[in-house]
């Protein structure tokens, strides 16, 4: 097994964040890596508002902080890993990285890559996420390769938005007679609380991807009752999952795992050979970003 | 043929306006329904904005009556037959109705209603119409029925805004290797003026339908090429089109047009049984508006 060897002072503090479209975590750890604090916070995605993001990992360290009893102004001495979604487009990376940020040093990369490092202690491996987007990401040899994180509508394919998306079309589609209703657009008409497609399109008219995700329970649901429709929704997942791991697979990565909200419902749907593909992941992304910053600062990690 | 007789009297002026998403039209018609003079302005969905909708309909009735030769108080004498998109949606509705118009009177329906009156020249019909966004509509004997018009990315199927999603998607699945690259996936990328993903995710993060609709015209050109992706896509998009005709020929409506303009492009793909159901439009949206108007004024037209 691989581990990382802090090469730390024995005082020195790292701030691990992990910040996406809906949240950003802290967590806060000492130089032999032991948690000391967490911190939760809003929104940290700068591609959806630089500040908005910035003020989300100062509020999430700040907590982070708080709950380890330090004091805030502290946040000035601590080396912070960070992980955020969007940074992999350059106008975003651009604008995070000129930002005059509280800490004594920041390390700033894609909320993907401290994933990937955390699933696997900091070694090499690869990761598919599936929460309310989707991608593949390894990290190899010091090579990152991304595949996906391309957005809503057009990306994300699998994903939590994606499922609940199709489940809509469904839907909708049915209300207009053009397909059978069924369980699904059933529970869907239910979730919406409407009768009516027109009650649909107002709730629904140019909502965030998050609403489309809050659908995709629905979709595993109908798909347990035998509902032809969400079956067909989630075989599709299914093959795109496969294709993403069979192209991740071409780096050699030691280690696949997958992570996000809708992990254990879709390794459900995956081919037996396919799911066997997949370990668990063994840290969550904040604590990948603590591994990510000791990195930088230190080198590479030993392996043991 | 069936015409409208009109009982305006004789210095009577209407005003008939067709307002979507992207601009609005107006046509200013003398009593005889002869035309007097036409104005084009911005946006006119109320769903997007209710003063925005306001201000298009006031500047596309200016500059029809500039047009004319007529001065710009000569709006309060008009008659207005208004077709809005969004005003399907009670509340889009309800906003436009409490409206402090400049008109006359103003009566006021959905685009898509302008557009099957104008079609048919005041006379019952059907029409589907397949622009930016799609939608089928019947209007016989005196009821009126809406199918699709559910809005993207989960409404709209066979649009050009879908076209475009569907085409995006392939080419960033082609980007990441998991299809292959094709003349369809070249041109987008080439239209798009990008090289990698990260830079078409960086131009499509965020944009309206209408930005997707501009690449509908590549997956033609591209299906035209023998592009194996771009005809599924279209083949899907024919069936769909059969699929709410048949819905639509349900209420028997004397005739069928297609509107839009992706029309003549899309009917190449119908099936021969399917592309005969399709009659020409007789009139625009704009003049339809004026026969709604008219009707709502001295009831149903004769038939003569």
């Amino acid at each position: 097994m691989t581990v990382i060897i802090s090469r730390a002072e024995h005082n020195q503090y790292f701030i691990g964040i992990d910040g996406g479209a809906s949240k950003c975590r802290a967590r806060l750890v000492s130089s032999d890596f032991s948690l000391r604090g967490e911190g939760l916070a809003g929104p940290a995605n700068p591609l959806h508002g630089i500040e908005e993001a910035q003020e989300a990992i100062v509020a999430s360290t700040a907590a982070a902080l708080k709950d380890a009893g330090l004091p805030e102004s502290d946040m000035k001495n601590l080396i912070a890993g960070v992980g955020l979604a969007g940074v992999n487009l350059p106008t975003c990376s651009a604008a995070m990285s000129n930002w005059d940020h509280p800490f004594k040093k920041m390390f700033l990369t894609t909320d993907l890559h401290v994933a990937c490092i955390g699933a696997h202690q900091g070694a090499d491996g690869a990761v598919i996420i599936v929460g309310t987007g989707s991608c593949g990401i390894s990290c190899v040899k010091g090579k990152t390769h991304i595949l996906g994180a391309h957005g809503f509508p057009h990306g994300d394919k699998a994903s939590g938005a994606w499922l609940g998306l199709e489940g809509l079309k469904v839907t909708l589609l049915a209300l207009d007679g053009v397909l059978e209703h069924s369980y699904l657009t059933d529970r869907i008409m239910q979730h919406l609380g409407c009768k009516t497609d027109l009650e649909v399109v107002e709730k629904m008219s140019r909502v965030s991807s998050r609403v489309y995700a809050k659908l995709a329970p629905l979709v595993f649901e109908a798909a347990d009752h035998d509902d032809a429709q969400a079956q067909a929704i989630l075989r599709e997942a299914a093959d795109y999952i496969k294709a993403i791991s069979d192209k991740l697979l071409d780096s050699n990565p030691p280690r696949l795992s997958m992570i996000g909200g809708l992990t254990e419902r879709m390794m459900r749907w995956l081919d037996k050979d396919v799911a066997a593909r997949f370990s668990p992941p063994l840290d969550p992304p904040e604590v990948g970003a603590v591994y990510y910053a000791h990195e930088e600062l230190f080198g590479y990690h030993e392996a043991v």
